[in-house]
């Protein structure tokens, strides 16, 4: 794959760049034309890839790509999952260059969906493409590149379902998420799951002079805040009622086995820019983001927010909550245990209104699976030294809904890096980890 | 002044509205050349009204009318305040008329500045009018009419600085106020002052995937919720460092007095559509607007506040928090304590910032006082009752200035409503109000 790779390297920046600069900014409607744009040239890619058929399929939301080339009934047969939707790109001033006009710079892409998912995804394509090329293809492989993965995949599950019998397959391949470090390679065991929503605290009927009413009447900024404070007590614990009754403690053993990947919390106060890290009390940092829970607020508005000063007391605030969960949480009812339990704490002076977004359950995969090990020798080979299974602190809740309706495990192997900052400004993905995440892929059907 | 109202009622609107249809609006640039058509409008009105003189005079930023009669300098003066600028009128398409086309629907004249302050000030004019024509005039009369009280009086400070002897005088009079209630007439007796600050609260440098940094790196948005929580401790007290020092408390003797204001809490709260209303422990509604310091957040924003759901864990969270202080506070050492208590209780985690924006002193008017007296026999009998003193929760914080620089007590007859509904939609004034102001204006000079 090596030489593949440097013979046609121009070509692939080519191919990967021309995804790039369609915006497919899954949550903004205005970029509806995009999606179906991007999923086009996917299946023209994937055809020239070597693919038998390739498709757009319609779903409620935006579209699925699905392709395959069936080599012989009787191989095992991978499904690739991708997603070329891509996050939205405020703060734009923040960015160096445009999002949606790819930069190589210092070794790395630079531009939205660099990493996540277009580049990720890229790989696979260009691993199929050499082994149908070279006629070493020795699985079945199908692609299921789906559009609403930064939307929580609202669609996605019922489509599968519809289409269990074409996507069968013997495991879930996935480039979706980051390695430990640029020299840590790492294989991703399990994902979080996740519960989001969205808050709104309403005390009197119409924004006040807050020179009039001021000390006398609940100021909803102030309850939303003493609301979200209470969520998470001196220890770093969720006060959500019930909301640990499902969380598996891991074992001695296995936080052993997990605390095997290095690193290194001075670099990480460094990249961060912060002086100290803050978590639930007994755990570490990484345990903190693999196999604990948590809770954070994304998002928190009300009253005047312009230039200046405005003496007001607002009728509302609002704020967007989300918790990340645990294999054997279940989502649906964390989100119901969340809502009961922000009612619960509403105080009389105020009217509180909890909304559901998305979520998704997290899951586990195990160490002694065959795909796994596959996965080890491929990266071994790749970077030289032994991979650590890792936890993830992100979801793809999408993939536990697969597993679920398709009986098949996914597995993760991600080469993002912290660095890639993806869903954030100036979001890149090194060329180092694009072209070696190429030839891990295509080792790892080398060893399946 | 009955009669001379009812002889001169067509005249006077003609007068009233021709103030009212110029958009005086002090906060935005382009009403610049208004702002200077309304104060020589005014100074029109003053000399027609018998005024020896009247001038535009420039400041460093909206220009100041001041006019004055001297009869006698051996008589006492009164120095009228007023201010001919208006707030914005948006959202405009929640006005039923045109907010500079007043139009007299049911009672009450609609316009921006109907009664904040053009018809409140206009009522004084009118007053001097009647009894400088009457010939009954036995005071002097002097008229500073600013431009800038609705941005925080940035230049009058100044401005009356530089002409302090001009100003002498033995009382400030001013209608920027509101009464009770329609049936219940009130002097305003005290003001609030105000610290307004802006807070920023920085965590990582950058905004980060929440999924793979949650749970181990302090999110912004939940300490700023964690320290605005602080800031009021579960009785109501502000738990700034030192915040109290300068409060003085009042005596029993004139909380009942205060507390001789009717109030009906059903109605208040039915007014606002709150269950409860919520402040300070051991004080009533009246006494937490009027005679205690309060804090509220006028505004808070932070992290993805778009449509649907993004997971990040953002860099930094921001809010816009205000004081209002009680008489013998000291905005300035409130501001310094405010952001010293803030920076000593931001955590390591976390680096904040307070920036200071406006602020300024509250006052209070002996009710032993003989103009309060004056007023308190003319509005009685106008209103057939005897006014009851109040305190404004509110801030008008010039007037503490000019009391500290011309060493001239304010008096506040303010005859706004509620219903009024000034720096909002559909702003009024009730001409009953209007011309009962009138009545007890002329009675106030009887009397004074």
């Amino acid at each position: 794959m090596k030489n593949y790779i440097e013979t046609n390297k121009e070509r692939f920046f080519e191919e990967l760049f021309s995804l790039l600069r369609i915006p497919s900014v899954s949550s903004l409607e205005q970029h509806k034309p995009d999606m179906h744009r991007c999923a086009e040239r996917l299946v023209e890619l994937l055809m020239e890839a070597g693919a038998d058929e390739a498709d757009v399929y319609p779903t409620a939301g935006h579209p699925v790509v699905f392709g395959q080339k069936m080599v012989d009934p009787s191989l095992p047969t991978v499904l690739v999952y991708g997603h070329y939707d891509v996050q939205p790109v405020d703060p734009v001033e923040l960015w160096h260059s445009d999002p949606f006009e790819p930069e190589i710079r210092d070794g790395a892409i630079y531009a939205r969906g660099a990493n996540d998912d277009k580049g990720q995804l890229f790989m696979h394509i260009k691993a199929f493409e050499f082994m149908s090329r070279q006629g070493t293809l020795k699985h079945n492989v199908k692609f299921i590149l789906e559009g609403e993965e930064e939307i929580g995949s609202p669609s996605l599950a019922a489509w599968a379902k519809d289409h269990k019998d074409m996507l069968a397959a013997d495991i879930i391949l996935v480039s979706d998420t980051t390695m430990i470090s640029e020299s840590v390679p790492s294989i991703n065991c399990g994902m979080r799951g996740l519960s989001y929503v969205e808050v709104k605290v309403t005390g009197p009927n119409k924004d006040l002079h807050s020179g009039h009413y001021g000390g006398a009447v609940a100021n909803p900024i102030n309850v939303l805040c003493d609301m979200i404070s209470s969520l998470i007590d001196k220890d770093g614990h969720i006060t959500v009622k019930g909301f640990y009754d499902d969380v598996v403690e891991l074992t001695a053993e296995d936080r052993a086995k997990l605390s095997r990947a290095p690193f290194d919390i001075d670099e990480y106060k460094e990249f961060l820019d912060i002086k100290e890290v803050k978590g639930e009390v007994g755990y570490s940092t990484l345990e903190r983001t693999g196999i604990r829970p948590c809770l954070d607020v994304n998002g928190i508005w009300g009253g005047y927010i312009g230039e200046g000063a405005k003496t007001v007391l607002p009728s509302v605030a609002h704020a967007k909550i989300s918790m990340r969960l645990v294999p054997n949480q279940d989502s649906a009812t964390i989100t119901r245990l969340f809502k009961e339990h922000f009612e619960a704490i509403a105080p009389d002076y105020v009217k509180v209104e909890v909304t559901p977004h998305h979520g998704g359950d997290g899951f586990l995969i195990p160490i002694s699976s065959p795909a796994y090990q596959a996965a080890e020798k491929a990266m071994t080979e790749v970077y030289g030294i032994e991979p650590v299974p890792s936890r993830g602190g992100g979801s793809i809740p999408i993939l536990a809904d697969l597993q679920r309706i398709l009986g098949i495990d996914p597995l993760l192997m991600g080469f993002g890096l912290e660095r890639d900052t993806i869903h954030s400004p100036n979001e890149s993905y090194l060329l180092k980890q694009l072209f070696a995440g190429m030839e891990a892929i295509a080792l790892f059907y080398k060893y399946y």
